[in-house]
C-alpha cells in the first residue's frame, strides 16, 4: 500500500474545522480551574507544606469548605490530601472557627481576631508541639470558608505559603448580585443565554449550576443575590414560587449567600386581592407584614427586598400621592422584625419633568436624606444617566450623609457591546470608587461613602447587575467572567487595584505564565478606554441604538420620551456638540460639592474625558492637544478601533498559553468586536459630520458604508430586551 | 490538639450538600463519552489490534473522521494512537473511501460495495502482505465517517473487533431533526432550556456546541436538520439571517448534515413586498425561485423547505383558494433546479370541520395522492391526533401509495411529562414502525412505507421533533438523550429493536457493567408503558391541561376550538367513556385497510391498549381481565404509579455505577416523575369518578387532594409555549 498521491497525513488540521472537546469544561469552571501547578519547584513546596486536612465542626458550611479544599488541592497538587483526625503529623491544614480552636492553637494567635469582622478570616502558619501547620480560621464558619477560597487563591496564583499571616475582612456588608431575570427565564439585558433559574423544575430539581454559582460567588466574597428582575412580577411572592425560592435559598445557605427578592409595589393588588397598594393603607401594611412573615417562615435567613418604584413605568407610592420614603419605610417595617432590609433604588426620572434627566434623581432623593428607616439602604447607580461606558460619579454620592447609600454597578454590558466585546469593567468601577466627592473635604471618595466610613453607617452595600446566564461559560464572553470576578473582589474591598484583580483572575483562569499575563493584562486594562473611544469618546453618552442598545444610533430622535433619544444627549448641531450641564446650561454641575462643581463647570478645567457630558462646544473648539474638537473626536474613534486591532494582535500570540476552545472563542469574539468598533466609528462620524461639515483627519479610515446604510440596520431579535 | 468533642471527621458528607463537579462534563458528552475501557482483557485486546491510523484523502470529512477516531481511541484506550504514513506496521486502522483504496486493499473486498449505498460503510479486517489491518471504507467520505462512529461504538460497547466484516447502509434517505426553534431563541415545546442557535452572535461566532451537535448527530446517522420552527418567521429567509444560516451549514457540512429551513407561506408578502402569496401568481412563483437561487448561492448543499401550511393558523395556499398540492408544487419547482426538496406537513385539522379531528388529515390529503412533484415528500405524524403517549398508527400510512410519506415523530416530550419524566421513546417509535397497515396485504408495515420499499419510492424520510436545547446536558433529562439517540438509530434502520438500542446507549453513555445494564434497560423499556398508564391508559388521549400540556386537565372544556378541549377526546359521561370512532361513531376506523379496520371497529377485537381511542364504552363494560372498565382504568392509573415507584427503586441501587452528578440528577427527576404520576392518577380518577359514580378499587391509593385543588393549579410560565 504505497500510493503517495492519495496518502495524506493530517498532522495539522485545517482551521476550518473547529476543535473537538465535547466538554467546554474550562469555560464552565470560571476562575476555579484548580489545574495542576505547573512550576515544579512551587508545586513541590506546596506539597511539602500540606500533608493533611483537619476540619473542625460539622456545619454545612464546614462541610463545603472541606470539600472545596479537597477538590482544589487534588487538582492543584494532583494528589489527594487526606482528612486527618488530629495534628500529630506535621503540616496539617486546620480549618475551624474561633470557638472550635483549642488553647494550643489559640496561643498562636495575637490580636488577629480583633482585626477581622464576622465574615473575616485569618490564614496563619502556626506551631503546635514544634510542628508547623497552617490554620484557616475566622469568627464564623463563613469566615473559614472565605479563608479556604483565599488560601486556594494563593496556590492558584503561585504565591508563597511560607510563614503565612493574613487577616482580611470585607469592607462592605451587602455584596450582592442583581439578576434581572424574568419568570419565563428571559433576562433583561442578559447576553449569556437565559436565566439560570429553572423555575419549572424547582423546587425538586437542584441544578448543579446552583451549587457552582454559589461556589463561584463565595470564592470572591459575594454574600447575597436578588434572583429576579427589578421590573418585577408579583407572582414571585406567591406560595407556588416561594417554595422554589426556598429551595434556592437552602442551596445557597451553606455558602453564606442570602436570597433577596424584588417586591412589585402593586403586589397587594395583583396577588393579594386588595384594591390599593397605598403604603398608608392598613390592609396594605398588614398584607406586606404577613407576606414578610410567610417568607421568613420558609427562609429564615431571607435578606429582604429590592424595589424599583415609580421608575420607568413601575408602580410605586407616588401612584397614591405618597413618596419614596413612605413606600420604603412601609416595606422596611414589614421585614424589620425578621432582620430584613429594603434596598430602594434611586434610579428615577420622569417624562413629565423637563429638567435634565441627569439631575432628577438627585433632586428627588436628596431632600429625603435622614427620613428612611434604619433598615433601608438607597441603591444608586454609579452615574446619573445609565451605565454608560463612562459617566462622572453620581452626584447623590456625598449628598445624603444621613442615609446609607449602596452602589449599583452594571456587570452585564447593556451599553458596552453585549457579550461580544471584551471590556474589563473593574477599571470603570475603580474610577468611580476613587472619585472624590469632596462632601467632607478632600478624600471623601465614593468608596468611603459606600463602605460607610465617611458617614459612619452600619448598613453598607454594593450591587452588581449580573452578566450571568445559562451559557456554558456563564457570561457569554470568556473575559466577561473577569467582570463578575472583579465586581466581587471590589465588593469585598473597594480599595483594591483593578490591575491586581486582573492579574489574579488571569492566573486563576488561564495561566501563571509571565509572558501571557503581562500581555493579556495590558489588553484587559486598556479595553475599557477602548470601548469609550470607539463608542462614546470625550464625554458623549447614550447614543446607542434604542431599545436593545446594540450598536450606534446617534440619529434616533423619534421616541415618545425625549430623554430616551440619543439626540437628547449629544445635542449635535452645526454649532457644536455636547450637553451643556454647566451654569449656562442645566446647571447639573451644581449638584456636586463646590470643589468638584467648579472643575466640571469650566470647560478649560473639566477633564476632557467628561467634556461633552458637561459642555456643548463648537466643532472648532481647541482641546489641550491643540487639535479641534471635531478632529479630536474623530481621532478618538479611530484610536478605539486601533486599540481593538491591537487587542486582536495580542490575543493571536497567546495560542500556546490557552486551551484551544477558549483561544478560538476569544479570537472569534475579538473579530466581532473589531468589526463593531469600526461600525461605531463610521456610523457616528458620518452622522456627526453632517453637523460639523468637516473632513475627517487623514489618520481616520474612511467609511466604506453610507450613513443611510447604518441607519437602515435593524435587529428585531437582539437579545436582552 | 485533642478535643474530641469538637473534632469531626467528614468522611461521609451529608446528602444535603450537592456534589461538586464544576464541569457537568459527562452530561454534556452524551453517548460519546469515550471513557477508558474498564475490562482489562478487552482493553488489551483492543490495544493489540490498533497500532496506528492511516487516513486517506484530506477532505474536511476525512479530517473530522481522523480527529474523531483519535479522540475516541485516546479516551477508550487511554493512549494516543499515532497517524502513520503507510501500512508497513501491522494492525493499522485504515480510513478512506473506495476511490482512494489501492489494489491490494481492494483485493480484500468481495461484493461488499454492492451491498451498501452512497452513505453506507464497510468495516473489515483485511490482510496486506500477511499483516492484518482494519479497513473502514465506503463509497463516500461520509460513509467512512459513519464507519468511524460505528467502529468506535464497537469499542464503546465492548464488542469484539476480531475478523470484522460489517456492511451497513441507512434505509432511509432523509434522517432529519425538526427544531421548533424561534428566532428569539425560545423553543416551542422545548424543555431543555433555549435554542442552541445564538442568532445574535452568528455568523462570526461558531459555538463549540454547533460542532458537538453535528458530531452527535452523525454518530447516530442523522443527516439533516431543520433549524427553525414550523410555525415559521419569514425573517429567516432575509439576507441578514441567511448569512447566519450559511455559517451553520458550513459547520455541519463536513459531518454530512444538510440544513433545511421552514418556509413561511406568506413570506413573499412579509419580506418580499408582494401583495399576495398565491401560488398561482407569477410574481410569487418568481419570488420563490429567486429566493431559492439566493439560498443555494450561499449554501450549495441546502436541503430544502419544510412547510406547515393552513394548519393551526399558519398561512397557506388555501388562503388563495388553492390546495396543498398547488402550494407544495410551487415551492418544489423553486428548489428543483438545485436538487432541493419540499417536506409538506399533513398535520391539518380545521375548526370549521365538524368531523372527528382524527379523520381530517386523511380526508384532505389522500385525494392528492400522485399529484405532488417528485421532489415533494409529505410529512405525517405517527398518529392522527398529536404525539400522544400512545396512538394507533396514522391512517394516511398505506393510503397514499403514489406519494412518498415521511414519518414525523416527536422526540421532545410535549405530552409526556416534558423533560422531567423518564420515558424511553424508541419503544413508541418501534410500535408504530412495526404496525401493519395491510395496504398491500399482511406485512405492509409502516416501516416499509417510509423506507420506500413497499411502494418503491426514491425519496424517503423520517423526522424527529428535537428535544435539544442549551441545557448543559442538551435534553434536560439525562435519559432524554436516549430518545435523541434512539431516534437516530431507528432513522438509520427502522427495523432495529429498541431494546438493542437501549443497551447500546447505556453502554456508551454510562457503563458496560452487566448488572447496571440489565436493571436500567428494563426500567427504560417499561417506562413508555408506565407513562401511558399514569396519563392515558386504555386508549385515552389528549387529556393534558391545555396550552402548555403540562399535567392533567380532563376537565378543560372552555377553549374556543372544540377539538382543543380534553372533553372532546375522552367524552366521559354517566354512561361511559371513550371516543366512538367505529362505524357507529365517527367511522374513523374506515380510513384503515379492511383487515385493520375490522379489528379496531369491534370493541371485542380492538386491542385494549387502543380501546377508548375507538370506542365509547359503559363504565361496567367487562375487559378481558374480567374486571369492569372503571376498575381496570383505575388499576391502570395505579399500575403507572407503581411502575414509576419501581423505576425509582431500581435507580437508587445504581449509585455505584454512575457518576455522582448524573446519579443525583436522575434521582431528583424520578422523584418529580413519581409525584406527577400520582398527580395524574388522582386528578384523572377524581374527575372521571364524577361520571362513573363508583368507588376506587382497594388496590388504588386514595387521593389526598380534592378535584378542585387539581383544577385550581395554574402554570403561567410553563416552558415550551
Amino acid at each position: 500500500m504505497n500510493h503517495p498521491l492519495f496518502l495524506y497525513i493530517l498532522l495539522q488540521l485545517s482551521f476550518l474545522i473547529a476543535p473537538f472537546n465535547m466538554s467546554a469544561q474550562e469555560d464552565y469552571k470560571l476562575w476555579l480551574q484548580y489545574k495542576k501547578v505547573q512550576h515544579t519547584k512551587i508545586a513541590s513546596n506546596y506539597q511539602s507544606k500540606i500533608n493533611g486536612i483537619v476540619a473542625l465542626g460539622n456545619s454545612e458550611t464546614i462541610q463545603v469548605a472541606t470539600k472545596e479544599i479537597q477538590l482544589g488541592l487534588s487538582g492543584l497538587l494532583d494528589s489527594t490530601i487526606a482528612l486527618q483526625q488530629n495534628t500529630d503529623k506535621e503540616n496539617m491544614l486546620i480549618l475551624g472557627n474561633k470557638l472550635l480552636l483549642d488553647e494550643n492553637i489559640l496561643k498562636n494567635i495575637k490580636n488577629e481576631f480583633d482585626l477581622i469582622n464576622e465574615e473575616g478570616y485569618i490564614i496563619k502558619t502556626i506551631q503546635l508541639k514544634n510542628k508547623k501547620h497552617i490554620l484557616i480560621t475566622g469568627k464564623t464558619d463563613i469566615g473559614v470558608l472565605y479563608g479556604v477560597y483565599n488560601f486556594l487563591k494563593l496556590l492558584q496564583t503561585n504565591q508563597s505559603i511560607e510563614n503565612l499571616a493574613i487577616t482580611d475582612s470585607p469592607r462592605i456588608n451587602i455584596r450582592i448580585l442583581n439578576h434581572w431575570d424574568n419568570l419565563d427565564r428571559t433576562v433583561e439585558r442578559g447576553y449569556a443565554g437565559f436565566s439560570l433559574w429553572n423555575w419549572h423544575k424547582l423546587p425538586d430539581f437542584i441544578d448543579q449550576r446552583y451549587v457552582d454559582y454559589a461556589r463561584a460567588n463565595t470564592s470572591i466574597g459575594i454574600n447575597g443575590t436578588v434572583i429576579n428582575n427589578v421590573n418585577a412580577n408579583a407572582l414571585i411572592l406567591t406560595p407556588q414560587y416561594l417554595e422554589k425560592v426556598e429551595a434556592l435559598a437552602k442551596t445557597f445557605k451553606p455558602y453564606g449567600i442570602k436570597v433577596y427578592l424584588t417586591a412589585r409595589f402593586s403586589a397587594p393588588i395583583e396577588i393579594g386581592g386588595l384594591k390599593t397598594a397605598d403604603p398608608f393603607n392598613t390592609d396594605v401594611k398588614n398584607w406586606w407584614k404577613e407576606k414578610a412573615k410567610e417568607i421568613y417562615q420558609r427562609i429564615p435567613d431571607f435578606g429582604g427586598f429590592l424595589v424599583k418604584a415609580n421608575s420607568e413605568g413601575q408602580p410605586g407610592p407616588q401612584n397614591y400621592g405618597r413618596n419614596h420614603v413612605d413606600g420604603a419605610n412601609m416595606l422596611a417595617d414589614a421585614v424589620a422584625p425578621f432582620g430584613g432590609i429594603v434596598m430602594w433604588r434611586a434610579f428615577v426620572y420622569s417624562e413629565h419633568d423637563v429638567n435634565d434627566r441627569a439631575k432628577q434623581a438627585y433632586s428627588e432623593f436628596v431632600p429625603y436624606d435622614g427620613q428612611f428607616r434604619d433598615n433601608v439602604i438607597v441603591q444608586v447607580k454609579n452615574g446619573a444617566i445609565d451605565f454608560q461606558p463612562r459617566e462622572p460619579f453620581h452626584p447623590i454620592f456625598g449628598a445624603m450623609p444621613k442615609t446609607p447609600l449602596m452602589m449599583e454597578f452594571q456587570i452585564t454590558q447593556e451599553y458596552l457591546g453585549f457579550s461580544s466585546h471584551l471590556v474589563y469593567l473593574p477599571k470603570l468601577y475603580q474610577e468611580v470608587l476613587e472619585s472624590d466627592t469632596y462632601s467632607k473635604g478632600k478624600g471623601s471618595t465614593v468608596a468611603k461613602i459606600i463602605d460607610g466610613t465617611l458617614d459612619n453607617h452600619k448598613i453598607t452595600g454594593i450591587a452588581g447587575v449580573a452578566n450571568i446566564g445559562n451559557d456554558i461559560n456563564w457570561t457569554g464572553h470568556p473575559f466577561a467572567q473577569a467582570n463578575w470576578y472583579g465586581f466581587g473582589r471590589l465588593a469585598w474591598n473597594p480599595y483594591q487595584d483593578s490591575e491586581t484583580i486582573a492579574e489574579d483572575w488571569l492566573r486563576m483562569t488561564f495561566s501563571n505564565e509571565k509572558k501571557f499575563i503581562k500581555a493579556v493584562k495590558e489588553m484587559m486594562l486598556e479595553s475599557r478606554e477602548a470601548v469609550v473611544n470607539y463608542m462614546t469618546p470625550l464625554g458623549l453618552h447614550h447614543i446607542m441604538d434604542t431599545g436593545h442598545h446594540y450598536g450606534p444610533g446617534p440619529w434616533v430622535s423619534n421616541l415618545s420620551r425625549p430623554e430616551w433619544n440619543p439626540t437628547y444627549y449629544h445635542k449635535a448641531d452645526t454649532k457644536g456638540i455636547g450637553f451643556d450641564r454647566s451654569k449656562t446650561g442645566s446647571n447639573a454641575t451644581a449638584q456636586y460639592a463646590p470643589e468638584v462643581a467648579n472643575i466640571f463647570d469650566d470647560a478649560t478645567t473639566c477633564p476632557e474625558k467628561d467634556l461633552l457630558w458637561f459642555h456643548h462646544l463648537p466643532w472648532d473648539y481647541k482641546l489641550k492637544n491643540g487639535k479641534t474638537l471635531w478632529n479630536s473626536l474623530a481621532l478618538k474613534y479611530q484610536e478605539g478601533v486601533n486599540q481593538v486591532a491591537s487587542m486582536n494582535s495580542t490575543w493571536n500570540k497567546m495560542e500556546n498559553y490557552v486551551d484551544e476552545a477558549r483561544f478560538k472563542e476569544v479570537q472569534m469574539l475579538l473579530n466581532i468586536q473589531y468589526k463593531e468598533a469600526k461600525w461605531w466609528r463610521d456610523a457616528c462620524l458620518l452622522y456627526f459630520q453632517q453637523y460639523s461639515g468637516k473632513e475627517l483627519p487623514k489618520e481616520v479610515e474612511k467609511p466604506i458604508q453610507t450613513l443611510n446604510f447604518f441607519k437602515s440596520l435593524k435587529f428585531p431579535f437582539a437579545p436582552g430586551i
